[in-house]
């Protein structure tokens, strides 16, 4: 992607779906009209331009993120195959058309607000010729004494996050994928959750996870998205880190706490999501007003350990998935960052330490992947790795 | 129920839901506006009338089924504690109001199309006074040859099927309704499935399930749904009996067909699903038909040999509802009927013995349950049962 410009990333394709999930996902309230125009279903996605659809781009209703494994004799040649063929399948299923071959064409459908987000985990980086091609903070994420991960949701060669308005388009096209993948790669784990991006009004809203509590409102917007997300490092430039962790809650627990130890832990108020300092949602967390000679948000408050000011200005974009099936109940947590070594992992260290709503949460999956730049017409994603 | 008249079927709760139930879920092409009105999104329900909502009411994107056992102790007398417990939480649960003493009221939103429909499986006939109050023709399921049920999904004395627009909501309710029953019952079997019930021109639609076939367009409508349906058998006057069954389908196999051979099976065009003796959608299949002297809706086709004129009329409400995650992919198949012994019963011995799609289908699960009608304000669910 050498000739992504500045230009580029508020070009016709991936400029008005970057505009567009930035508006929808931080959850403003906002008039009908733009509401609309920023939907967070119905809509049909680019799968060209700067960045891929998926990381920026409202959060639809269902999805599934699915790691696969690369076969011991792929090498970086036979990757670069791989890309191709999911590089044309999804250029087809966003776009609302069957992949070349398919059977069932009937269940491909545009808006449906369809994306099919690509990762790469650490292994692919040490294919022969792209060892040196690392992206500068890649890395695993070492362990945190609160983890209690399980192979059935870590790790990875590869990811799929499929993401879209419905559970059957999104099973249709991981079926599709995961079937053309078979010469290369094999399924490691799946993962599916949901999110209710939309408020009581109809209007685009942060959502809320299975505390209750409304989640993401700190996401970082405007130009301190693009300096916290977009990577500027070589052939990852439009690119991006994603860091992808299970987190099994404790509900039962939760469910026996009374509201205001609830609210002390994550320091905001569950009915609003404002600050326990006062505001509406979107009011700055104010950490140093006092009640009775303690802070009103608490020094381990889940708001006060996450927040910028507390972690030398680190952020990240999350993008979550609320899950409750036969495994349990939980979150699954994305965190997309140009640099997992300086964003999530001292974020996540300290956290780790002190974070309250950690006697309710488990981490048992974890996952990293270098998400390449969006693809050019005729290209394939991950070109500027592969070529 | 016994003050439930014709007249009741139309008031205002129950009779404004019926009648969306039959315009969304039959599929038919409406204008703009009437689509809108019938709505399978953002609706809100009434817990009150003569029937419970979630049977023709249209089926929104998510669900979760979950079958619970009752307690060795738990006798008419706890069954009717446990019922009025639910019936209370489902009246503040579909009118948009967390539960009495929900630590979660944030959680509880109205206009998300939740309902809460609760069945009696078999057992519940076995207690003490209840014995000689088994609904007419409520029985098992007698084994099929291509039967592989499996305990995981099968059987159940009390039956949840939790509908709403997202699966945050469905979370929360069911974890508030197993919660409410742990005194007397615990949970046996959950199962989570979806709905696309909107075509592409953001219309209701009938649906597709993971074969790529239109699914449920032969379900009857008027009276004949009303014949069909709701059972005029004493204290279940105004309830219905529903049969689930879990069908695990071999899309491997299935996606192996050419276009021709799955259109074979089914009798029905998979663009359009309609008859492969031409027309749209709600054109009446034509078994008449000749090419070649061969039957164009063959012989063992699924629609010819699921149509009421190969029944003796019998037929049935569907509503079924797509599952695809790590147990597998396929339908789960719900139907409701006023008496599953001579409805599904002699229907599913046909298709057991002939049906095409045999091949690439197999029951894994397999429960009925009674559902008892809607219940009166300030009463509460199969009151006219066990009260």
């Amino acid at each position: 992607m050498a000739d992504v410009s500045r230009r580029g990333l508020f070009g016709a394709g991936a400029g008005a779906v970057a505009g567009v999930g930035l508006a929808a996902s931080v959850g403003l309230a906002r008039p009908s009209a733009q509401a609309e125009a920023a939907g967070v279903s119905g809509q049909t996605y680019s799968p060209f331009g700067a960045h891929q659809a998926g990381v920026t781009t409202p959060t639809p209703a269902a999805a599934r993120l699915m790691a696969l494994d690369l076969r011991a004799e792929v090498d970086r040649a036979a990757l670069g195959r791989l890309m191709r063929v999911w590089s044309t399948d999804i250029a087809a299923l966003m776009a609302g058309r069957p992949a070349a071959g398919d059977t069932l064409p009937d269940m491909a459908l545009g808006g449906v607000s369809l994306s099919v987000l690509v990762g790469l985990g650490p292994r692919v980086f040490e294919l022969d010729g792209l060892r040196q091609r690392t992206p500068v903070g890649f890395q695993e994420i070492p362990a945190m004494r609160h983890d209690r991960l399980t192979d059935a949701y870590s790790g990875g060669d590869l990811l799929l996050w499929i993401s879209a308005d419905d559970f059957t388009t999104v099973a249709y096209a991981a079926r599709r994928l995961v079937h053309d993948a078979a010469p290369w790669a094999d399924l490691r784990w799946s993962q599916q959750g949901s999110w209710r991006g939309i408020g009581k009004d109809g209007q685009p809203a942060t959502g809320r996870n299975l505390f209750g509590q409304v989640d993401g409102t700190g996401n970082p917007r405007g130009e301190a998205l693009d300096r916290a997300v977009w990577s500027e490092d070589g052939w990852l430039t439009g690119g991006t880190q994603l860091v992808v962790r299970r987190i099994e809650m404790d509900l039962d627990e939760w469910d026996r706490l009374i509201r205001h130890e609830q609210e002390r832990a994550i320091g905001r108020d569950l009915a609003t999501g404002a600050p326990l300092t006062g505001g509406d949602e979107q009011t700055p967390l104010d950490f140093a007003v006092l009640r009775d000679g303690e802070p009103v948000i608490a020094d381990n408050a889940h708001s006060r350990l996450a927040h910028p000011d507390h972690n030398r200005g680190r952020t990240m974009y999350r993008r979550g998935l609320n899950y409750a099936d036969d495994t349990g109940s939980g979150l699954i947590f994305c965190a997309f960052q140009s640099d997992i070594s300086k964003q999530f992992i001292p974020v996540q260290r300290v956290l780790d330490d002190f974070d309250a709503l950690n006697e309710w949460t488990t981490a048992v999956g974890s996952a990293v992947f270098v998400i390449p730049p969006g693809m050019r017409e005729g290209g394939y994603l991950a070109q500027g790795l592969l070529e």
